[in-house]
């Protein structure tokens, strides 16, 4: 697992390396907070509505939860120059409900330095959110910028 | 370009329909909100700040305009017992700004009834996000369950 302060390079960067975020204790009211905000449908917004749709019970958007594993990521994998994404891809096996303590398990899949700029390249980092029973309940794969510490060397 | 009311169940969903959404009209204070909340990077919370960053200036975060574009597809593209996505992928070729005013264009790209619940399929749905000048600012593809209306018929 790797730990750091210092913000990472291009040349910091190998496949495998692993960073764990902290936690997020998620609750019903942050749900409904942002749910009303940005995704007012029922089982998001309304505890007693929910029970009767497919998600049985109130859950937290989808893009609530990857919104929390951004601040995660950022919280924990500190590239220079920041987080920068071109694109993701994200899926949501289980849903997040109130009272989830969350956390993110962050991968490094592929570092690749660009060939036409010397001085950054794309690391491909994979994200997956669990919750306290260590249950997968978001995966993202994340295309982000990387700069280098000395462009154009190594 | 569909126009409906009623909820819609696979079988009213065809390849090609296009769903047009209303406006939103994005500021510098509700970047920042978010920003501070899920995303607390410089180029996103601090316009001083981002102007030495790659953004050259304050940009929304990627998962901002991801959760504006949610709400404005749960607003346009009723379907019957809500928008539940599987899994998504999300492209975003240009930043959206403060003064930004942004649509969502949302087209069926694939409907795949379920071959082991007679009751249910998958929809593919590309949702485009343009802002004022009609510059694509996200691109996101996603996987959504949509519900018979008649189940195990047509």
């Amino acid at each position: 697992m790797a730990q750091q302060e210092q913000p990472l390079y291009l040349e910091d960067l190998q496949v495998g390396q692993v960073f764990r975020s902290g936690e997020h204790a998620l609750d019903a009211e942050q749900i409904r907070v942002f749910a009303s905000q940005y995704d007012p449908q029922p089982f998001h917004t309304d505890e007693a509505a929910a029970r009767d749709t497919f998600f049985q019970g109130l859950a937290a958007s989808g893009w609530h939860t990857a919104a929390i594993t951004m601040r995660l990521v950022v919280q924990s994998v500190k590239l220079a120059g920041g987080l920068i994404g071109a694109g993701t891809e994200v899926t949501w096996p289980r849903a997040t409900r109130p009272g989830d303590v969350l956390h993110v398990e962050s991968t490094i899949l592929s570092v690749v330095p660009s060939r036409s700029r010397p001085d950054r390249g794309i690391v491909t980092v994979q994200s997956d959110t669990f919750n306290q029973h260590g249950e997968l309940c978001q995966r993202s794969t994340a295309r982000m910028l990387a700069f280098r510490r000395q462009p154009g060397l190594g």
